[in-house]
């Protein structure tokens, strides 16, 4: 009989990271697996020892489908980076000690790059000493930069918002039409790959112009050409809708949001936390030429909004989840799911693993030819790639006006 | 035979304003009245002759209900202040023969405060100069100011969408369990009224411990008590949120975001415009505490949010739309629809026409009694009073995953 099962997941929580919780749970139960355990708050919580049973909270079909549609990380995250092997014996001795303790066979984790090199420590660390344990990795990150897999779960959803939202900013923006034009700058999230600010360009359309200007991380961000386009759009426009990434940096390397007074923090995974790109450049704009300018930051609504989650995301996201719990109970240990996309029109995906050495602390980033040869858009290559990943809704289940969300505060079955 | 309409839209926009448009609209066709013209970008528009015939652009069932799914002044909006009529009398001579050279009749403007009083002058005017055109006021603001009525169209989504997006940035922010409490302060709409400041208490629930704090304009900001109410929820939390209004001002009446050094801007109505109350109050924080903190703004989105549209709200909006117009058929002026609340539970509301004298410039602030003593959140009486208002979905009509929008770009007849 096969041993137990433990879950965690870990970074910054995304719109659809449950449904991968969910079909990772779905797939344990068609197994037969005695005990699903989660990991409360990560690798983190396990080295606490914060085990949870999850059938505490989860039994039914029922269960799954509110799971599914409840935002940010059930079983709670962390950004905790597990040191390597090499002289942190007694941390991975412990980790196995607490796997061995509960019987659990199968760790199961779901992450972005940071979480993809745990599974590659642990499954080394596991081969090279004789344990049992399998480790399969669920990838999850909205910034889209995990390398092999087409595309990653998570994205499609903050995608989906970030369209949404700037479509109705622009129609906000174009309203007042007799006054003095208003150029509004809107930062989107994204340290050094631009994939979530490329995604404010699936809003234009017959009903809408789109942003007049998009720029990513990955062309270095030039300020006075910035002003003069700026300058030029508002001879003939009433509203200038321009989106950023919050990673934007000079061609000296400096990121725009240190140009101004913005405070400057540095996470446990040593990344700087930025904020303020559009509030620097809304005021360098204004200074420069006069003109009335606002910003607005999408922050963590970009990554929490499920009641705006796509269908096609979410589904992808129940699937990677239910395939690692599957690629781990037929013996498959330091590997990943990753989705291949066999057609873009009709949209076919198909899912397969790959070994996670190829996968860990490598960040993808979007393709230089893919980005307008100015640097200010992107091609419809990017427009084809991104388009089938909003598709569909998962409706929130609403009580009194609001979705309902399912949480750890009530066991739903005493043992 | 009747005389034409003629309907504008003035100030903030609204995921419902055009609800009124499309009840306003729906009351013509069943009067049978020859044209209907819009002002293009309000009361200014009209001063520059810019008129518009709405039905090159809506001429059935079908294109209502997707007006009604438009966020955003669909005609354009502006802040226009009208000069008083003394000493002025050439613009209302202009205004007054730009009607007559369409045989406008019926003079129907949707906005708040300042849009009332442009009806109370304009309806004045005519009645001391003998014109024959009827002026009636069709409510509409986010802010929910409006006196007299119950409550203002436009408020409820507004509130819907601060709710529900408060719910997600709690989860999100309770994710993170094991590592520094993080304090999440957020900034909602609302000079001098705290409406929707407050409408975050709708969050909480069963599954949601909703804001942990919640300040509105109306009671005087110490920030000293502040920063000691955030040490105290630390202590025991790992997840802080608090929401607090723009407007926010310390007992000396300084406004909060203006102790950093936050940009001031004046509007065209003499309004200071506010931002950074919460980045400046983040910032307070983590130097008082060394907790970390982030802020999150709602910025416009809190007002343009079309995809989480209250049904409540739009129907609402329609009606006051409708009965506008009928009043004006029926040789009303110098009157605005108002709200009346028979019964909260089950809802049952009622309309009624008041005296613009008495509606404008006047503010409707969240009673002092709504608000707990140590004016850190609102009580259960409010909770009842604004429950009703978020109720039921909107669903936008969608195409490639995105809201569709009706738009002026395209003209649907061509005559």
């Amino acid at each position: 009989m096969k041993g137990n099962v433990i879950i965690g997941q870990s970074g910054g929580p995304t719109a659809v990271i449950n449904s991968s919780l969910a079909g990772a749970v779905k797939a344990c139960w068609k197994e037969g697996i005695r005990r699903i355990y989660g990991m409360h708050y990560g690798i983190e919580g396990l080295l606490q020892e914060d085990i949870v049973d999850i059938e505490d909270y989860i039994t039914s079909g029922q269960d799954l489908s509110l799971l599914k549609r409840t935002p940010s990380s059930f079983l709670g995250t962390c950004r905790y980076k597990l040191p390597p092997a090499e002289g942190n014996e007694d941390v991975y001795e412990k980790i196995f000690d607490i796997l061995d303790s509960k019987n659990i066979e199968f760790f199961l984790y779901n992450g972005g790059n940071d979480s993809m090199d745990t599974i590659k420590q642990l499954s080394d660390y596991a081969l090279a000493h004789q344990k049992k344990q399998k480790f399969v990795g669920i990838p999850k990150t909205i910034d889209n930069d995990l390398p092999v897999t087409d595309h990653c779960p998570g994205y499609g959803s903050s995608a989906k918002y970030i369209a949404t939202s700037m479509k109705e900013i622009i129609r906000d923006n174009e309203s007042y039409g007799v006054s003095k034009p208003t150029i509004c700058i809107v930062e989107i999230m994204g340290r050094h790959a631009g994939w979530l600010t490329a995604a404010a360009a699936l809003s234009k359309d017959i009903d809408c112009s789109g942003p007049d200007l998009i720029y990513l991380p990955e062309v270095p961000f030039d300020i006075k050409d910035f002003v003069g386009r700026i300058k030029e759009l508002a001879k003939n426009k009433k509203s200038v809708v321009v989106a950023v990434s919050e990673g934007l940096q000079t061609k000296d390397g400096k990121f725009v949001c240190e140009l101004g007074n913005a405070n400057e923090h540095i996470d446990a995974f040593g990344h700087k936390a930025l904020a303020g790109t559009a509030a620097y450049l809304a005021g360098v704009v204004t200074k420069e030429t006069g003109l009335k300018s606002r910003y607005i930051e999408f922050s963590s609504l970009q990554r929490c909004a499920a009641h705006l989650a796509s269908r096609a995301d979410s589904d992808e996201a129940y699937n990677v989840g239910f395939l690692a719990a599957k690629a781990a109970f037929e013996g498959q240990t330091g590997v990943m799911v990753t989705i291949k996309v066999e057609s873009r029109e009709p949209y076919v995906e198909t899912y397969s693993l790959f070994d996670i050495h190829d996968v860990a602390n490598v960040e993808k980033k979007v393709p230089i030819n893919w980005i307008t040869n100015d640097g200010t858009y992107v091609s419809d290559e990017f427009l084809s790639y991104a388009r089938p990943f909003i598709i569909g809704r998962v409706p929130p289940y609403t009580a009194g006006g609001l979705p309902v969300h399912l949480t750890m505060n009530k066991k739903r079955k005493h043992k």
